[in-house]
C-alpha cells in the first residue's frame, strides 16, 4: 500500500519525511516507481498521462483545494482534494485585505499616488458595506467569520442554501436577490460546469451600479471582457482578482494595467506541504479502515 | 450658554440640526456670533486666534480625535477631544488592510502587475506574522481584537503599560524588547513633545531586519530620511503612510514613487459629522452638569 507522490522536490522532501514517521510507504516521482503494483494512492496536482499503469490504484489525491484540473478517472479509483486550515487562512486573509482594498478606494489612492496627488475622499464605515459571498464552503464561512465583525452586511450565495449561522443565505435560485443587495461581490466558489462562465454581463447587471469584485475562485469562471465592459459602463467601480484565464496572465493583457482592477499571481494560498501530507496519510488510513475519505469529492457536484 | 462651530458648511448644516433637535444654542461661524459674551463653548479644528473674545469661554472642543493642531489655551479653558466608534473603526480597518497588504507583499505585486510579470512568492500565514501596536487607546485597543483572531501574534506598547486583555503589552521602558519581537509596526500614537520624531533610525535599527511599518498616528512622528535609510539597507521591507509631514504630501516627493511605500492622503478615519454634533452635546451638557468631560484632554501628556 504505497502512495506515489508527483510535484515539486521541496514538497517531496517535505512529505517523506511525514510518512517514514508515520510508518506508511512513499515515493517520490514517477522514476522512482520499481512495482506500479504497489501504487495504491496518488497525490499531485496533475495526475500522470497513463493511469492504467497502476492497477491496484484506489485514490488520487489533489495536493491543493481544486480538483478542476483533474481529468476523468478510471471507474473504481476516488478523488480527493487536501483540506488544510493554512491555505483557508491564507485565502480568508487575501479576500479580507483585497475587498477592504476596494472598499476604502485603494485603487484611487495607487492612481493619485502615482502621480503625487494628494486628494481625500470621504472614507466609508464598514457598517455601510453589502458584501456577498459566492460559495460557503470552509473559506467563504471564514471570510464571513472575520467580515462580519468588521461592521460589514454580510450575505452568502451557494448551491444548497443551507444556513450559515450569522449571515443571510440565499440558494440557488435566488442568485437575484443576492446580487440585488450585494455591493462587494466575492467568488470562491470551485469551477465546475454551473459555474464556467458565470461571472458574466448578466452577473454584473444585477448587481447594484458602482460594485465591486473580488475574485479568488478559478479564473475560468470570469468573462474578462463583460467584466471590462461593466467597468467602462461604471456598473462595476473595481476589482481584485487572484486568479486568472489564463494563468499566467499573459504580460500584454489589458488588466495588467487598467487602473480599476488589480491582478495577483495566484498567491492567494497554498497548501503548506507538512499539512498536505498529513491529510494524505489521513485518507490512507480511511481508506485502510474502510472509513469516509476526508476530502472525497462527489463526482457530479464536482468538488 | 451658546456653542460656536467653526468649520465646513456641511458639518454646519449636519450640527444645526443635531443641536435644533436637542434645544441646545449654537451659532455656526464666527461671523454669526452676535454676542461674544453667550459663547462658552467653540468646536473647531482649528482655533480662531484671538480666543480673548469669548471671556465666558469654558471649553475648546477639537471635531476630530487628534489635538496637537491646538494652540495652548488661555488658564481655565479645557481642551476636549471627540470620541466618535465611526472613526475609530475606520482607521481600525485602514490600519487592517494596510498590515495585511504589506504582510502580504503588495507593494511588490503591485510593482510586477505594473511590468505585466505574473511571479508568485510563497505566501504567509497570519500566525507567522507578529504585530506591534505603538498606543493602545481606543483604536489601538480595536486593532489588537480584528487582528488577534487572524492569527497574528499581537503585542502592544503603552506609555502606562496597563493590561490589555489577549494581548501582550509593554511599557514605556520596554521599548527596545516589544520592537526585537516586532515584525510589523503600526504607529496610532497621539502627537506629543515625547512621540515627535520617534520613529527613527534607532527605532527601525531595534526591528528584526525586513519589518514593516503602518503609520497611522501623526506626521510629524516620522523621520522620512531616516525610514528612506532602513529602506535602502533593507531593514525595512515596506511601509503604509496616512499621515505625512507635511500635509498633503508635495507632489514631487520621493515617497509617492518608492515601489516600497504606499502613501494615502489621510483618509484613514474621518468623524461622522453627527456623532461629532452628539460628543459636543454630552461635552456640554456634562459641563452644565459639573460632571466629568468625556474627551477631556490631559494637558501634562497631551491626549
Amino acid at each position: 500500500m504505497t502512495l506515489l507522490l508527483i510535484g515539486p522536490t521541496e514538497r517531496g522532501r517535505v512529505w517523506s519525511q511525514v510518512f517514514e514517521e508515520a510508518g506508511e510507504r512513499m515515493v517520490f516521482g514517477e522514476d522512482a516507481v520499481a512495482d506500479p503494483d504497489a501504487i495504491v494512492h496518488i497525490a499531485c496536482w496533475n495526475p500522470p498521462e497513463d493511469l492504467g499503469r497502476y492497477p491496484n490504484l484506489k485514490t488520487v489525491i489533489s495536493t491543493g483545494a481544486g480538483v478542476d484540473q483533474m481529468p476523468a478517472l478510471p471507474q473504481g479509483v476516488s478523488l480527493v482534494r487536501t483540506f488544510a486550515s493554512s491555505v483557508d487562512e491564507m485565502v480568508r486573509d487575501w479576500v479580507l485585505m483585497a475587498s477592504l482594498m476596494l472598499f476604502r478606494d485603494m485603487p484611487r489612492y495607487l492612481t493619485q499616488a502615482a502621480d503625487g496627488d494628494w486628494c481625500a475622499h470621504p472614507p466609508k464605515a464598514a457598517s455601510s458595506g453589502r458584501v456577498g459571498i459566492m460559495g460557503l464552503g470552509r473559506i467563504g464561512r471564514a471570510v464571513a467569520d472575520v467580515m462580519t465583525p468588521l461592521g460589514f452586511d454580510v450575505a452568502g450565495w451557494s448551491r444548497s442554501g443551507a444556513p450559515v449561522p450569522g449571515i443571510e443565505v440565499y440558494g440557488e435560485d435566488d442568485l437575484e436577490p443576492f446580487l440585488a443587495r450585494t455591493d462587494m461581490l466575492i467568488c470562491l466558489l470551485p469551477l465546475t460546469d454551473e459555474t464556467r462562465g458565470l461571472l458574466s454581463g448578466r452577473v454584473f447587471g444585477m448587481l447594484p451600479r458602482g460594485a465591486s469584485l473580488v475574485q479568488a475562485g478559478r479564473g475560468a469562471q470570469l468573462d474578462m471582457e463583460a467584466m471590462r465592459g461593466a467597468l467602462d459602463s461604471g456598473q462595476l467601480r473595481g476589482a481584485m482578482l487572484d486568479v486568472t484565464e489564463p494563468e499566467p496572465l499573459p504580460n500584454d493583457h489589458w488588466a495588467w494595467r487598467d487602473p480599476r482592477v488589480i491582478v495577483t499571481p495566484h498567491i492567494a494560498g497554498q497548501t503548506d506541504a507538512e499539512e498536505g501530507a498529513h491529510h494524505a496519510l489521513a485518507v490512507i488510513r480511511a481508506c485502510r479502515d474502510g472509513q469516509p475519505l476526508p476530502g472525497l469529492v462527489h463526482q457530479k457536484k464536482g468538488y
